[in-house]
């Protein structure tokens, strides 16, 4: 489509892999500038992970958080998109290897594939407790809760109906946090007078976390805020709990010696992450030091060591400002990815590359319909205003003009009528039809489980 | 949740099967009368199904055009709702009997489970050509459009780009005709200037019909103004043209006595439908008389011979007017699910039962983004006011403030920026995640594929 082939081939050529919070800020920054830029990711979209759990709990849809990329870069002829899986990199010739197997060349690379959650080695629990990770674990833990309800609504026998009305998330942090209080809202309020033999208002939460104490990046009086408003809500906190095994219809936790089955269907993981497997691939190809969660360790400019084509960021990457390391944050990776396009501009000009160093804005966690806890600048914020500036700060950040203002005045419409209008079962089979001829064994089995 | 299960206990118990346009309606006209009423649905919402063309083309979300069926009938009491799949109704001893095995005792029987589209013996075509049926399918035809136009920006070989470019749609009637002109309206305007390689003014869009004209419910003028505006928009439409096979890459028509094979991988299939397999258990189990199409034949109140405990309506049935067929429509379904309620009040107050007359208030079409026919009385209208005409129709029918709100505000936004923004490909796979570790072979592939 360009009319300038000759001129733009000798522009660098720059490839980001993921489009998150970090590599879409290195494309943004570098838009207009004199290099060609190729950004490749596995989904078509730019993903806003801060309000995934409102997909989760049937508050938003998927469309609201998400902007294509494509049209992101629309006017940016110097920006290709690509849609594709990396699961190589060539780092001696310089080139990103594709699930295809193409090939593509690079002049400088930026690696920015983020994080996902960590199962601790036990790859069956993610089967019974998915993790807040894609649009598709979203719907799939919107399904699994609003099922439970109709399962719990056609359960003759008390101890069954308690069990699909019992729902355990396992981990304190922010994701945590947002997921038990919005259960604890949706049980309280949304679902009263949707039933007819269940009450919602029975609806047991268990928040399930390893430490001492919730949301542990905050300090502690904010932890104890965060605690209050949700046993509010309903949520029972479990602290110094460990989770020893998840099965189908239970999990196992241990409370100091005490052990605890609790019967549950449904069962949701926030507990610790690690970094996409494109670590890996960075440490066999291009020597890259890893941390114990898998975490690429990057210079103090963002660079890898012994190789200053290729920058890393974001989550993807363990960084330590004054000898302590940078939290996984949205934040973090908007700055990293800033920071990089600059240095980018910078090599190019010749000019030598500088540190990078995070500016930290405080941080914030919600808590149900209008209660959130923040510290900004060592401010202590919680209640009603905390939850209007974690409201304000989410919605202005959002991509997109369209976006902003259909998740504002959805917010408004479910604040004043406690609605989550979302609230879709819709099923995993993308061949699932109206036929009633067509029902397969499996899904009768289902419909049974169910 | 009752507190007069005594009184509750003795009023006639009604099972409505299906919450589409005929099932609502039975149970909104009911939902204040002396009558227990169950509402089965193998989904937990009402579907808008007029505008589910839309959530294909990635102009809505499903939210938009779905309505959770607990919530409108949350302050009916006397409404109970069940998420359930009907198997079989056992009508010698009036019991509905679930999937799970469970029978459910009716003292009267609404059947109103619509019909499903016919691949007409070829069930391999369904996979090739998905029709827009549910959620669920209509998801899977905006995930291989958007993919489609992702692979073709990656395909270096002009004839293959070309294959990925082109998509068939087979059936010109209403649905087929709004999914044409959808493609049309995106290939030429919404997606200007998103690809680098690709030009989407390219994509080639066939609209296969077997009959002589577009729209065969229509006049035979407002069918020529439907064509007009489709080649306006890039449509190629080819009337006379029966589909002989459909394959993964190709699907082969005739015209005449000329076979066409055409390179394809996108093929949608709107063609003919028949009767929800619950016909055939009223054939079994009630002695009813089915259509070819598998519809069951009413009598003129709407119950089935031989049993008046039983109604039949929407597109499950087969009922003649005037000694024509009425077609299978959304205004039909309606204004039968409100004859019935109105024949379960005079049948409980001993009244003998009525006649059902339709009253044809007109049928419409929309081509694109501002274009529509209607033939409203023998009134034919085309062109813009026509489509302000069905814009304003399909808006004030929309169930709940919110989702005319919604879809409203969308319309506006879309209209006057031509943006889709619902442009998401959502992967079918619900353990879909963001580690890239876990990438499968069958994942690759389709990447490759794509």
């Amino acid at each position: 489509m360009s009319n300038q082939p000759q001129t733009l081939a000798k522009q660098p050529h720059i490839i980001v892999i993921g489009g998150g919070f970090g590599g879409l800020n290195v494309v943004k920054a570098l838009q207009d500038a004199p290099v060609q830029i190729t950004l490749i990711d596995r989904h078509n979209y730019h993903l806003f992970r801060p309000l995934l759990y409102q997909v989760a709990m049937a508050g938003l849809s998927p469309a609201d958080i998400a902007a294509p990329l494509r049209v992101i870069f629309k006017r940016h002829q110097n920006v290709r998109t690509i849609l594709a899986d990396v699961t190589d990199i060539d780092a001696e010739q310089r080139q990103v290897i594709l699930a295809s197997g193409e090939r593509l060349a690079y002049d400088l690379l930026v690696v920015a594939t983020g994080a996902v959650y960590d199962y601790f080695g036990h790859a069956s629990w993610a089967h019974h407790a998915p993790s807040l990770e894609t649009i598709e674990s979203a719907l799939e833990i919107r399904r699994r809760v609003l099922s439970a309800y109709e399962a719990a609504e056609l359960e003759p026998e008390p101890a069954a109906r308690q069990s699909w009305m019992t729902f355990v998330i396992i981990g304190g942090g922010p994701t945590g946090v947002e997921l038990a209080g919005a259960i604890g809202e949706m049980a309280n309020r949304t679902l009263h007078e949707n039933f007819r033999q269940i009450d919602p208002a029975d609806t047991k939460i268990l928040l399930i976390e390893a430490l001492d104490r919730l949301l542990i990046a905050f300090p502690s009086d904010l932890s104890d805020k965060a605690h209050q408003a949700l046993e509010k809500l309903g949520v029972t906190v479990r602290t110094n709990t460990k989770v020893i095994e998840i099965a189908e219809q239970h999990i196992t936790v241990q409370t100091g010696d005490q052990l605890e089955k609790i019967a549950a269907h449904t069962m949701m993981w926030a507990a610790g992450v690690k970094a996409n497997a494109l670590g890996q691939v960075l440490q066999q190809r291009a020597g890259a030091d890893l941390d114990r969660k898998g975490r690429v360790k990057v210079l103090p400019n963002l660079t890898l060591p012994n190789h200053p084509e290729i920058f890393a960021i974001g989550d993807l990457t363990y960084f330590e400002q004054d000898s302590q390391p940078l939290a996984g944050l949205a934040p973090v990776a908007i700055q990293q990815g800033q920071h990089v396009a600059k240095q980018i501009l910078r090599h190019l000009s010749g000019q030598p590359l500088q540190q990078f160093r995070y500016w930290d804005k405080g941080i914030m966690a919600t808590i149900g319909r209008a209660s959130a806890v923040a510290n900004i600048k060592n401010i202590h914020l919680s209640g009603y205003i905390a939850w209007l500036a974690w409201l304000f700060i989410h919605v202005i950040q959002l991509i997109g003009f369209r976006n902003r203002l259909s998740v504002l005045s959805q917010w408004v419409w479910n604040y004043f009528t406690y609605a989550r209008s979302v609230r879709l079962i819709v099923d995993r089979r993308a061949d699932a039809t109206d036929d009633q001829s067509k029902v397969e064994p499996s899904k009768v089995q289902s419909a049974k489980e169910l």
